[in-house]
């Protein structure tokens, strides 16, 4: 069932295992907060996630919820590594792997129709320094080569119904450009969640859920620190990666 | 030197002392973490304090500085309490207190040529319920009656030299506008950091620092917990409030 250089990794809360390889964008804990971030319906309604990546997070969202979920990814090798860890997972009746390029995705799957969007889009505008020596699927997954900020935030919006929700993880730099796009298409910020490495660092990450049509009015949530200063993982941290200790 | 119903109130950090009165707007824990997050230059430049109040900020800020500081305050009874405060902490060759609106405080202290602006500004854009019977001073300290956040922050703007920094201390749920009505001023938002009441509870305040004409790129700080879960302040409260301890 493995390719190439291909493992099989585990995802410890969730009890479940992921294909992974070397060669290209491996899952990070950006996605892992993202699962923890969302709201998760528990049997009605649908889960999409644009930017699937090999899966990441409709695999760990599956334990938590028995609605569909659909990973939208334009890479074909992490298509189809995502496809083989749903198979392994046992899990082909919840999750369906679609590889398609995003910004064509409304067509397919209907529009303000959906219940959750999340997305871990590419973090970066730039376009690769030709100086970084970086593979083809490194790029695609961290540099706005097939879509844009705009892209994913306007396909989220056209993709939700009223008062469905979309949640991102970005940069905390691009948080106020993420704000001011949501507000464009209709999603109003309802959430906001800060992640620190350390509880004395600065914040190298941001979680933004927004609601379709909804009211103004955002919260911003207890930050999560991921460390101690110690460098062991923050007691949060150990919950969501290794699960509730008994 | 105390009038009517005002009282002495100790600042411990600072070794000073601040005429209040119940009767108009006392100062706030806002104030005091703006005062703490502000950039202080310590002797060359200036400082402009807009929507002064009694004068908290000037008052602290002394402590940590020997530039030259001017406090503008529109309400005569605030700004004759706050030039009796400096008056009786000797410090009228430091701090200037100009009973002034904001809105015409460029033509009088000049534009384009201040290194250092706070300002704690009304927080609410809505006006005052009629339902609330508030009185004049409290109306004016909270709601955007006599000067709106776009006010303020044009203010700020037009009084900073290049490389300048404005900081203000708002309700989180308008962080989003401060930030769009900061570049539209070319305030570039360079520091913005979250006051949470507890480590386990929303953040019910941010501040935020912008640079005139400065390049983009905003770090988001450690956030503040002003108590911590059994209702005790902060060690870094406590050091804010009542000194470092020996």
């Amino acid at each position: 069932m493995l390719k190439g250089d291909e493992r099989l990794d585990y995802l410890l809360a969730e009890e479940k295992r992921i294909i992974q390889s070397p060669s290209v964008f491996s899952f990070s804990l950006d996605a892992v907060l993202l699962a923890h971030f969302t709201y998760i319906p528990r049997k009605k309604g649908d889960i999409i996630d644009l930017c699937s990546g090999n899966g990441i997070i409709p695999l760990l969202l599956s334990k938590h919820t028995e609605v569909p979920i659909t990973g939208v990814e334009i890479q074909p090798r992490l298509a189809d590594m995502a496809r083989r860890s749903v198979t392994y997972n046992h899990l082909a009746d919840q999750i369906t792997i679609l590889e398609e390029d995003l910004r064509g995705i409304t067509k397919i799957l209907g529009k303000e129709k959906h219940q959750i969007v999340t997305c871990n889009p590419p973090y970066f505008n730039t376009p690769p320094s030709s100086k970084v020596n970086e593979n083809e699927h490194y790029k695609i997954a961290r540099h706005e080569v097939m879509c844009t900020l705009r892209d994913t935030i306007r396909v989220s919006a056209e993709l939700l119904r009223q008062g469905g929700k979309a949640s991102f993880v970005h940069r905390p730099d691009r948080l106020v450009e993420i704000i001011d796009l949501m507000r464009e298409y209709r999603l109003e910020p309802k959430r906001v969640q800060f992640v620190h490495p350390r509880p004395d660092k600065d914040a190298n990450m941001v979680l933004v859920e927004g609601m379709k049509d909804a009211k103004s009015g955002v919260r911003y949530l207890p930050p999560i620190f991921v460390h101690e200063q110690n460098g062991d993982y923050t007691p949060l941290l150990k919950e969501i990666l290794y699960g509730k200790s008994k």
